[in-house]
């Protein structure tokens, strides 16, 4: 298969994986209207098990059916589609081969009254069968159950790893010293960014960061070392640092809907400081299919 | 073995799975009296484990004897029978092969203070051994067990699946954020269905929903996108959306032993909304055997 | 081997279990003055474990010899020997084949404060070493630990069945919504029972029941449909339909050391009611050898 | 290898145990100054760990080296020499079949707060390796913790035992209903002593017991048996029964170090009880090695 | 592989040990400027996990790229260097074989409040595959997750054992019974020492100690024995003594960064009590990298 000179100086920073798990990002990084760029943007539908499938779906309810979010994804070029295991199933056979698919391993919901965990939901043995190029999994460092998290990750990326496949990690911190605002504090995204580079990731999922530097024995360093973190391509920048200087994958969530301009602004300042691209979930799905079509490609012009 | 189209159609829903478990959710839509029809009407015998043995059979005693239940459900012509270890193990040699089987997988009892989990009391190789076609196993979205239920399904259904057993997943939310009357509310019930497909369950069977919606958050759903829920067949119709827009098959209980006619109206919102029938456990096993055989014949009529 | 109809009967209604299984259950069933009879005592030996050695041995100092109690069930012609580990190890070689033995699988004892859960103390691949026909293991359902006892008596059992050997449960309800009367109460024993029967027992222990209905909600189907509790031999009867309308043997325990005259009432109301026959421990090992030979002679008697 | 009259009768008390378990007990019977006599002398070295190594090894430093203490059990001729892993290990190779040696399978120390519980800090597979004779466990009966250790024990004593290891049980009672004086009561350690041989100990190692009893329940049985217990020869007597009527070996240990004087009067009531021998730890090894000489031939000729 | 007498004096302690464990270790002695000397200095870099990336690598944003580790590693001539999985992975292979690597398998993190435990972050399978010598691990004595993270070390240095790579301890006191200022109070140290001696470690990293004495009742041993603690040389030596009278390879970390001055000093302090190196990490790699070189050359010329 053709790789761009890009997408091999991207897979000689992962030296330490096996062919087989370089193939499958490879398949990531050449597929679709970005591939060959190291740019990505990944759909993901993990929204009917964090928020139940009235609030997911409701909005744009050709969604309920598992096989509108693998036609979206191919219609609108993006790089991958990412879900957890009832949705990939349902389409893996019809859509086989036509889309990079992420097996989203853990997932958390609404009904239960604490958020500090997730349930693992499917198995790497899944991700196999289903002919995805990798799994995702998500962290919440900070949380009570953070370590747990962090030892289910080794193993199913172990796993994973010694199969071929790659892990993506949502990494989002909560709980424990982490305020509400520092959730998408700077100093702690990119604590969250390092800590998945660290734990093996080949791709780090974070949220885009503020300003607001959280935890206070951090703000001096700041300070003293003149890290610029002013404007959000700076602060991409810096995240992108954390992630061994560049040299890991690293994508951006915006969060809940917004309006086009805000989510256009957001995905400048990503390609500006140098982020590998976005996750774009409801701001796809929940609009009606040609709208998304509409704002994927406009998006995606941006990081080609 | 004969197929027709509608579940020639059905099987095709199930892209994600093996011919193995294909070919026994086939053996279960082909049998009885709606073999064919892709409806279902299920005999479920848990109650014994759930609330004692004088509770479920002393308003019929010839249910004491596990051979009952099984002539119960051959005589019906139900499409199968759903129990837990010990009452498919006396039966399994003397009725091989005459009623598809479904080994329940986990149990409660009244006796212990908690309602929030349950214990699983039996194995995917006891299913095999007694020559079931599929696995049942109840979660508690909401609870504070709930994450462990659904790794214990997980593991299970993994299990399941790889060797051709359908996995039939009881969703009945409780406890966390979901109140009493929330239990059978619609946004409830419906975010119920939609993580048991997303956990990969071949059939899903809910409670049916009342037009109450327990969470503050989704009620604008419903109101901005002007979902019907209003009578039983809307709810109904709105529960096979949430299930992968009607691509998994759902049954639904009504509970508590109830008057024949007010039985008769769910059934007939059940088929009016598109559900795929019926779990009738108390209101088959607890009557005298003729009357449960007539109310079972017109519960099927209603479908076919 | 030579069996008896009323055996083969009996051998029938274990439809589930594979013929080593029910190899071994013939073995204790042919076993003794009551072989052939359908009818069985059996002589447990785990007191040492739960209260002690000096308040189990003192009284009959020749039983803190482990061969004693080998030789005993020997001599009185019982069905079979049931101790923890250590008691069947040492004799096992010596009286090898002369006596079916039960390994008591888990046990209790007094020195810790909590009394709802025991330690499993054995394994199966122990039982198969020693020669045993079978394992014993007690569940206490109501306990805040219930779930994980069943948990352990699956796994158990599962490995137990695969290998051929039976498996005794001891059934004792406590804690929870059980109160202390409630232990013996007839409607807590008949859900032990059955709960017993449900979790694929081949042979169930309960305490004989009292009268008494430990469960306000279950009261009324006692009234309701006039089942009868009022005298010894109705209870029995009523434990046997519950475990599954007669078709699971059931032994019955007395409990304390009492005077000949109440144990043989207790023995003949088991016999009246059908139920398969006792557990007799402290009431036989606790009383010098040519007692407890006589009195042992004297309940087989009322079963023969 | 030879064996006298007496080690003979001894392992025809273990006739639940394969030949590979006979021959290390041979091995430990019949080695060292005490050897064919049925009685032992034990030095175990599990004071660092539990105490510190300043507190173990400061009164004589020598001992911060472990070739010592396996040249001191060489010297003194006695029967075997325990201590944890990384003790062992330094010595394993240099000493090579010159004393059998016990791996010390679970070790607590001082720094933590709470004394219910040790860590499992060694392997079966360890003890092969370094070519041990058999595995060393503590339990604490009455703690919190006792059905998990007892469930440890378990684990690892099958592991021993299908690989030819003999399992030495540390049976400490202390928590639970055990008050601080219980811990040496007679019927508190004639129950620990009981419960070590009933999980299949080879050999049990209790606690010089007092004359104190600790349950009260349990008071009534030694005043209506007359259960001599009045001088140590009759309560090592008592415990030696509760050992399976003196059919497992039971060595004591004295506790902190004391008087050439007292030591020598315990050692003359284990004797008289009919006691198999000592474990002499921090009173050998924290004197000058040539007194620790004098003092272990000392007591080893009260044994022969 | 060329050995000098010292290094194969140091092997010849590891009697326990297999060939290859004693060939990792010989290959980790015979590197880089110390290599041959007995004595060792260690680069470790698991302060992006333990205080995130901005407050380790701000002051020398170089450290932000995996190889600017690597690459400091081998021009210093440093024995070794150790890291987290992630950090590894990105140079393993463009410096395979060019210095002896060893993968740290557990991380805390900041943004957690609980400091007793660390989560296990990597595998044995991962140490083979990235060509390590051997696998570091953290252990907290006093802690109450101590006697879990005692039973993680055991399967993973059983593990590391079997497959020939060593296994580096960071043993460091903390909670429980340990005061703040007993972390590195002497006796303290010296349990910490002792403790990872037991449990079979092949090097041990302690903090350099304190003349304070923590805990009271061990105070008495100092004073009655005389053990030296005067000075740090002093305290080195008793550290040294606690690990298996100078047996076991220990090496000392300084903490937080401090003045080249106070450096030095302590590092003559451990040479001349015969400690066997120093691990230094922030005061490495937060200093620009000409001076990082001329510090740890200056280091290695007091230990050469």
């Amino acid at each position: 298969m053709y790789r761009t000179e890009k997408v091999r100086e991207i897979l000689s920073w992962y030296e330490g994986e096996t062919p087989g798990v370089k193939s499958n990002l490879s398949r990531l990084l050449m597929h679709g209207k970005l591939g060959g760029t190291g740019r990505l943007v990944i759909l993901p539908v993990d929204q009917g098990f964090e928020h139940g499938p009235v609030r997911s779906f409701a909005p744009n309810p050709a969604g309920y059916d598992p096989h509108y979010h693998y036609q979206l994804a191919i219609d609108a070029g993006v790089s991958g589609y990412a879900a957890p295991l009832g949705l990939l199933e349902q389409g893996a056979d019809s859509f086989a081969g036509e889309v990079p698919l992420i097996l989203k391993m853990n997932s958390g919901n609404l009904l239960g009254a604490a958020a500090n965990d997730q349930a693992v939901t499917a198995s790497v043995a899944d991700a196999l069968r289903l002919g995805c190029v990798g799994i995702g999994f998500t962290i919440y460092p900070g949380s009570d159950r953070c370590y747990d998290m962090l030892e289910e990750l080794r193993d199913l990326s172990l796993q994973a790893k010694s199969r071929g496949l790659i892990t993506v990690v949502w990494s989002y911190p909560r709980g424990g010293k982490v305020t509400k605002e520092g959730e998408t504090a700077v100093d702690v995204v990119a604590y969250a960014a390092h800590m998945a580079a660290l734990m093996g990731a080949t791709i780090i999922k974070v949220k885009l960061p503020t300003e607001h530097v959280d935890h206070a024995d951090t703000r001096s360093s700041y300070d003293n070392h003149a890290v610029a973190i002013s404007d959000a391509a700076d602060r991409v920048r810096h995240i992108m640092e954390a992630a061994f200087a560049g040299k890991r994958i690293v994508v951006f969530s915006g969060g809940a809907a917004k309006t086009r301009d805000e989510l256009m602004d957001e995905v400048k300042g990503i390609r500006e400081g140098g982020g590998n691209g976005s996750i774009i979930g409801r701001n796809s799905f929940q609009r009606p299919k040609e709208e998304a079509l509409k704002l994927l490609d406009e998006i995606i012009s941006v990081y080609r």
